[in-house]
């Protein structure tokens, strides 16, 4: 035998082939066979090593199909490949347990989840159902700019619950704001590649324009909103209408007015995010900035905290001039959202259930959102400021405390409380403590758990 | 009564509140109501218009809501808002009739569906139900990397199937591969925003390094793939492993190790597309370049032919680099994909369910690529020339016809055929037959009927 080194062995449970086929590999990593080299024929192999003619075959049919033989006719097999300075096998790296040490979550304050008893899952559960009996409908894949079906529902949606001008055409489903703002961006072009935006509200809107290069224009804001003037060079401007660091005041007229005086102005487009802009619950939802410009303003809606977080549908309404430059290019983009979800989603509203589930929201968190304000008010220190936050579902409090966030985390933590959005400015503290995820009859001893053992000094005393 | 235009009609069927709201919003915009004017009281309105006082004040209510009107105490309320060159409501635009005109197809040659059949959507649809069962999972959202328990499940899939070497803090699900894309290329600064790729292979790959505003250096295949040379200045270079314009042969071991030792002179990262890698029949699956350089290689794997294509879910494989800036702004990412749908295929992969559907299909695809490779032979011309295409799933035609691409086009869809891709180069054409979306038994007649009734000449005397 030429070569010892192509050897098997009958009992060590890996397939013949296969072993024949990793030590050819081996030798021309090694160097061992060098471009060139002739191997030994099938015959001859399959004698030498006492097994088939046909595991021989399969190895080197294999080494030929990835380049590492040829097999010359009359003539035989030979090295193809040089020596390389890589690995011939993948390491394999065992999978590391999980890091993700999960602490149980007694409270969650924090906006990550919504409470199960006003989610819609078994209705839900059913239409995904009913989606899964049209097979015809889930071979086949989805159209990229959403579903037909969905972009109805949600044109006579929008107008109807937010105001907003749409036509199915000029609407583009995506699987959340980031996908679709993915989308968007690529249709700017000529628009300056800078953008404007409320500075630290909406970080993951900010990544999205980093990633493309932009330059962020960071906008303060006062009680009515963005300020906004001509100092503003961007010809972008992102705007959540419904909701700001400030607060959750909607932004009144006459400053929506002002910004779409500011964009006519500039030739600058608006994409208004209207975060949750349906679950006002203390009034009537304001409508959408989109229906005052809708030429100039893009629409962006979803549904997280209305039908369920696992859920990933948003959708954008691009006024003509942009939609006309998507159309164009809208074969080069995959569709994101699940067309499963986006059909049951489309069933959802056609048969009148978001309906029903907005009216039965607003009635829930309206009350929850009382319960949580009076709980604050009667757990923490009375000067403490507590603000209701309508859109983003929470309740925000306004601390003087020495202790620090990073403290105060490891406190919840360790006390098995989810906080949410924290931040710190002009020496006092800020927590958003949303509602969304704890039951209307447990936001008191929340609200008191969250208190004593966070929030509550001495601490040292209590606990050493 | 001081304003005659705020007149309510009790039998119209809309909200006594909603109409006085409008009518005030009219006159503001008309100019029929100014600045600084003065409205009439609660008490004053609700009896010249002889409707409630809770009419008038939640009308009021919402309009100060708004910023229409502000209720200075002791004094009444006045017009805040000024009179807008906008239309005070949205238009209401009708939904126009669909333009997708839908004829009913016949054969399916595009590669936009696959054989109902051999999908597995019962076990499918069980998987998502069980998920719906357990409530806490579909009412929190989802991690921003992917579920743990798919990313584990992958780790190992990918090893053992593609040859992959990955640990599942380095995966990163998204919903298809532009939306991973997107990430990948905003991780990707500091590599100069060129990338080089194959001229006119993935155009939405494409569209998305575009959007980006990169620099696009398009690349030439020879019958081994891409050509690449110290000339291409890119340091991205993205790259189909297994399959490319020239066919679906798999890029030889040797001019892997060119590739990747390219990549090291130019300190490159290489983006791997490995669409369908799997999915070869005629020999044993060619392992993933990734497993040969995963310091340098991203690894890009999707599903859509072997679950259900109106499943979108993807994964990429980050090397150590990137995945340490990928975790320093995870929380800036939405997850795309449905977390649902994650955890089923998680389930899918891990209960051993999906290498039994990769056999399948394997063998599936196998008879039906000999079976549309026969039936063209029997039916079309003899110089006709068909090569089967592994991993897109069809066999390409070369023709040499005096029909127009558009003609033929047209024919096929007055036929109920939908063709695949096709193309002209150097005065042939070229077609790309899918054979994934027809029964096999089905394919004879279809290929009988395709040129029949689309390629065969003389066209006009059979119809005229």
């Amino acid at each position: 035998m030429l070569y010892e080194f192509l050897s098997v062995e009958k009992s060590s449970g890996v397939l013949l082939y296969e072993q024949l086929y990793d030590k050819v590999r081996l030798a021309i990593g090694k160097g061992l066979l060098k471009k060139g080299d002739k191997l030994p024929s099938i015959r001859r192999l399959s004698e030498d090593l006492s097994v088939s003619r046909t595991t021989v075959e399969s190895a080197y049919d294999q080494l030929c199909a990835e380049g590492y033989l040829s097999n010359r006719p009359q003539r035989g097999f030979f090295v193809e490949a040089e020596q390389l300075d890589i690995p011939t096998s993948p390491s394999h790296l065992p999978s590391e347990p999980s890091r993700l040490h999960k602490t149980l979550v007694r409270y969650d304050f924090s906006s990550s989840s919504v409470d199960p008893e006003y989610t819609d899952i078994k209705f839900w559960q059913r239409l995904i159902k009913d989606v899964y009996e049209k097979p015809y409908v889930i071979t086949s894949y989805g159209q990229p700019q959403g579903e037909k079906e969905l972009r109805s529902a949600l044109c006579e949606y929008s107008r109807r619950v937010r105001g907003v001008s749409a036509d199915p055409d000029r609407i583009v489903i995506g699987a959340g704001t980031q996908a679709l703002l993915s989308v968007l961006i690529g249709l700017l072009d000529g628009y300056g590649y800078s953008a404007a935006m409320e500075q630290g509200f909406f970080p993951q809107g900010e990544q999205i324009f980093r990633d493309f290069r932009y330059d962020i224009t960071p906008l303060s804001a006062d009680k009515e909103g963005i300020i906004l003037d001509d100092s503003v060079r961007s010809r972008v401007l992102f705007v959540n209408s419904s909701g700001s660091m400030r607060g959750s005041a909607p932004i009144p007229v006459n400053k929506r007015a002002q910004i779409i005086r500011w964009a006519k102005r500039r030739d600058a487009v608006i994409i208004e995010d209207d975060f949750n802009g349906e679950l006002r619950y203390t009034s009537k939802p304001v409508p959408a900035l989109q229906g005052m410009c809708g030429s100039r303003v893009v629409y962006l809606g979803s549904f997280s905290k209305l039908l369920l977080p696992s859920v990933r549908i948003s959708y954008m309404v691009l006024p003509p001039s942009l939609s006309g430059r998507y159309a164009e290019r809208c074969s080069n983009y995959n569709q994101t959202a699940s067309k499963a979800e986006q059909l049951a989603l489309a069933q959802y509203i056609s048969c009148g259930r978001l309906d029903r589930q907005l009216r039965r929201l607003r009635k829930l968190y309206s009350e929850k959102s009382a319960v949580m304000y009076a709980s604050v008010k009667e757990c923490f220190p009375s000067d403490t400021i507590v603000d209701v936050i309508e859109t983003a579902l929470c309740v925000r409090i306004k601390l003087n405390t020495e202790t620090s966030l990073d403290e105060l985390r490891k406190r919840a933590e360790n006390s098995g409380i989810r906080l949410g959005k924290c931040r710190e400015k002009n020496g006092l503290k800020y927590f958003y403590l949303s509602f969304a995820g704890i039951a209307s009859d447990e936001i008191p001893q929340a609200v008191n758990c969250l208190y004593r053992e966070v929030f509550q000094e001495p601490f040292v005393e209590k606990y050493h």
